[in-house]
This record gives C-alpha cells, structure tokens and sequence, in this order.
C-alpha cells in the first residue's frame, strides 16, 4: 500500500481521514467552514470559505504543501446564487495561479453554504503523517 | 497514451470504461449497487453500499489493488437524509486508514440511493487489463 | 511548487486556470458548451456537448495531450432526463477505450445543460504553458 493517512480521521467521527498522500498527490476530505467551536462560523460564505481556507492550509502543511500546491478544486455550492459572492472570497486565496475549479450547486450533508474538495500535488518528497 | 483500460465497458452499454489506470492510479466508474440479476439489490443503502464494495474489490483486484488502496472517494446520495444509514455500512469497509471523502445529494442518473466514486493508488506496477 | 499552469485564466474572469498540469495528469476545469461569441451555444445538449469537446481538444493539446489521454470524466447535467441524448452526443467523442466516468444532475452556476470535467494523463513530458 502505497498511500499515507495525512491528519487525522474526522472531528465528527465520520469514516475518513481528513487528507490522504499517494503518487506525489494529497487529497483532502470535503471541508465546509467549522469554527474552533465545531460549528459553522457566522457570517455567511465568505467568512465560511475564509475558515475552509485556514483549515485547507493547515492540512497542506501537514502533508509539506501549500495553497500554492492546489492543483484542483470542486466547489459545492448549497445556493448557486452565492457564486459571486464566493468567488469574491475565493479569490483572495489565491491571487496567482489558481488551480483548475469545477462548480456545482448540490445538497451538502450538513447545514453549511458551501463545501470545498481539492487535490494537491506535493510532488515525491514523503508526506509527514500524523497520528490520528 | 499511457492509460490501461482496466475491466469491460458499462455493462448498460454506456460509453465508459469500468476502470482506467494511469500513472500509479486507477480511476473507477461511479458505482451503484447492481446485483446479479442486473438490477440494483433490495434492502436500502446498506445492501446498496455492500453491493458497490463487492463489486469495487473485483475492479481493483483487476487493476493489482484491494480496498486498502483507495485514497478519495465521492459518495453521492440521493437523499442526503441516508447519510447516518450509509456511513454505518460503509464504515464496515474501511476499518482502519479510511479514504479521504467527500459527500453530496445530487440527482442520480439511476434509480438508486447512492453512487460511489473511487481513486485509488496502485503504484507502478502495471495494470493487467482484461479484454471488454 | 511543481504545477505549471495551461491554457489561460477564464474568460469570464473567474479565479481559475483553465487547465493544470502536474505529476503526469492534466487537470481541466469544468467546461460549458460555450460557442466563439461568449454564449452556450444553440441546438441542446448535443450541440453543446460538441462544443465542450472542441474546446476540450483544444487544452489537451497544449497541455501534449488529446482526448485519447482522458482517464476520468465527470458528467453534470442540468436535468438528468437528458442523459441518453447526452451519451448518444458523448459517445462519437470516444470511439474507443472511453475514461471512466460518473454522472449525475446538479445545479450548474450557468445556464447550460451539461458540464463536464476532465482529468487527463499525458506522463512525464513537461506541458507547454501559454501565459494568460
């Protein structure tokens, strides 16, 4: 088995890991906008995407990237007609070179605006695991 | 081209293949829980979901993996309201260094409760592809 | 950081490239069936499937890659009812050895009948990046 458990399994005891390495790639779990309560920040989705980015980075550190590394991102959208808003937000993360994106409005599984998925290419160094 | 077909083309006849490996990884397919008979299985999302595994172990064997080697996979429901029934089954399926996941309700293009979609990460070795 | 941007940024100045290329895979952003003038083309969702194929081609290729070196596809569809036209449009594009795929009906954030997303290996030769 050629892949490593990045972070640990889920803070809502859900079966998955929050990232996984194999092949030069980490795959991170869907994030939605937990605050340090375990709720959803207030503030609607720009304050939501702000927490999925904080918390995108620091599982990319754990596997030795960073926002930079984001190679593609599958936006799930509770309201399609946030995008604009979203993308506001969105794009002060990634000023430059900002990864390929796919979006969609779909039902997300919990009471959140929106739900990020991204791949990351981290390239051949070992990712650091953690335990879980 | 670098990319192994892995498996038939859809057994509905549709215009995919089962499998395809490429770099390490094998792409699946989204699966649904068709029984022998073609049909998805009776039971609700638990035998829907052990339907799907039992069918994802037969892909990834062909392309030289096993369950072990998943490292995302997308769950879509078809009514988010299954998420507890689906995760109790899917949970006995990864009992330790889960796939990274992410999860949805969308509509789905059969009639069933849930679809999977899996990536997982064989290494070098070669697939062995089999003949449609 | 080890990914090269493809293609440009899009056309409609949302904060993504249009094409990303790393560790062998090329990772596109969703694609519409947007014809020269700005706007989904006419004619349905065949029209637009052969729409989002051209423009498809036409990334591929400047990442060395053509439709041939698609592992993976992701089919959204405005309303799944169009799903057979959808495939009989499809499936001209991939006389043989189709990439894996999934489907299923979501919001999308145009109006569009279908969008798809690709993810391509085109191995270890360096993409040509095209400045924005």
């Amino acid at each position: 088995m050629g892949k490593t458990i990045v972070g640990a399994g889920s803070a809502e005891g859900l079966p998955l890991s929050e990232a996984v390495s194999a092949g030069g790639f980490l795959f991170l779990s869907g994030l939605v906008g937990f605050g340090p309560d375990g709720r959803i920040v207030p503030g609607g989705i720009s304050a939501e995407t702000d927490a999925i980015m904080a918390e995108a980075k620091r599982l990319l550190a754990l596997g030795r990237g960073s926002l930079r590394d984001v190679v593609k991102v599958s936006v799930l959208l509770a309201d399609a007609g946030e995008f604009d808003s979203f993308n506001t937000a969105y794009r002060r993360h990634f000023p430059e070179s900002p990864p390929a994106r796919i979006s969609m409005s779909v039902g997300l599984t919990i009471d959140a605006r929106v739900e990020l998925d991204l791949i990351a290419y981290v390239g051949d160094i070992p990712a650091r695991a953690e335990a879980p």
